[in-house]
């Protein structure tokens, strides 16, 4: 088994999700690993990762919505030194991923039909966020 | 180091956490890999995975309860062309795991003395689910 | 490529956020590993792990405080043989994570400026938890 790794740069609008499906496997097609382990980590604690359905638009709004309600912005955090937006991206992050590993089978992520690797920003504003890309295989 | 890839179905009878332990652990004691890595990955978005308690049958029945009030049916969701019970699977699904890794010593998985791998089954209705295993090891 | 494995063991205080990334990244820089993949698996179902932020310790209060509110202790579960904050402990394991994976470069873990390893105990007594670490590189 051989390995690569690679650090990729994912620039945000603030809060959204971000497919970034196409990056992973056009980097995963130029290893010539044909059956492997596919890791993504993100280096950050605002914001995450997730596979979620990329089909419907729709889905992505209200994941969103939902945790925003559910990990709102407010005044009853002792954190609050970096802005109300920080606290509640510390955790819908504790909520969802860090990183995520995918089977890699005939040259090709092992994605579902529907699944969509996608960045989870929580902050408003824009921010430029790093994931490294670990594929382990043959 | 060698690897091994398997795909296997569960079928699941709607709403459900279905404990496959045996059915890993098995395709685990067949690989020939006495130290290593085993992933499970799960390549649907609205279903999912999770390592649980597998004692008392009355913990997944309050797991699913929770999962039931935290992310609930209901007319607030933009996405609801599946059926109420869609929006509610992908957000169950992206507060718990599409995929676990569970260590391998002495070619046993090395899951602590209660733990279970299920599958969650956020769908009201049965459903054939697709986990992909890699197994990389010696 | 090669691979290392070990169990390390942890007390905790009980309910507490406890930072051992210097356990981890010292383990995996006696490995001789200069690229790999470095994976945390928690032998339990009633404390969790997770990759949080590590600056400011009111992040770790507020985090606490989030999950008790959100999976409360009460009289409302069909589990509670094991005392009253065992139910709670199994919900908040399932909501954060039971294994994290984290690439490491030129011999260390490639984490983030203000990211921290924590184990999460969700108990209210002190415990000795297990984990295991799995490093496989070159």
């Amino acid at each position: 088994m051989k390995q690569f790794v690679t650090t990729q740069r994912i620039e945000t609008p603030g809060r959204s999700l971000t497919d970034f499906t196409h990056q992973v496997s056009d980097w995963v097609a130029d290893g010539g690993v044909s059956q492997g382990l596919l890791t993504v980590f993100i280096r950050h604690t605002s914001a995450s990762l997730l596979i979620q359905e990329n089909a419907a638009p729709e889905v992505q709004d209200d994941l969103i919505a939902f945790f925003e309600k559910l990990a709102p912005e407010g005044p009853h955090y002792a954190h609050d030194s970096e802005g109300p937006d920080d606290m509640p991206a510390h955790l819908k992050s504790a909520l969802t991923q860090t990183h995520l590993a995918i089977p890699v089978i005939d040259a090709r992520l092992a994605l579902g039909t529907w699944q969509g690797i996608y960045l989870f920003e929580h902050r408003r504003r824009p921010h430029r966020r790093e994931v490294v890309l670990h594929l382990a295989g043959e």
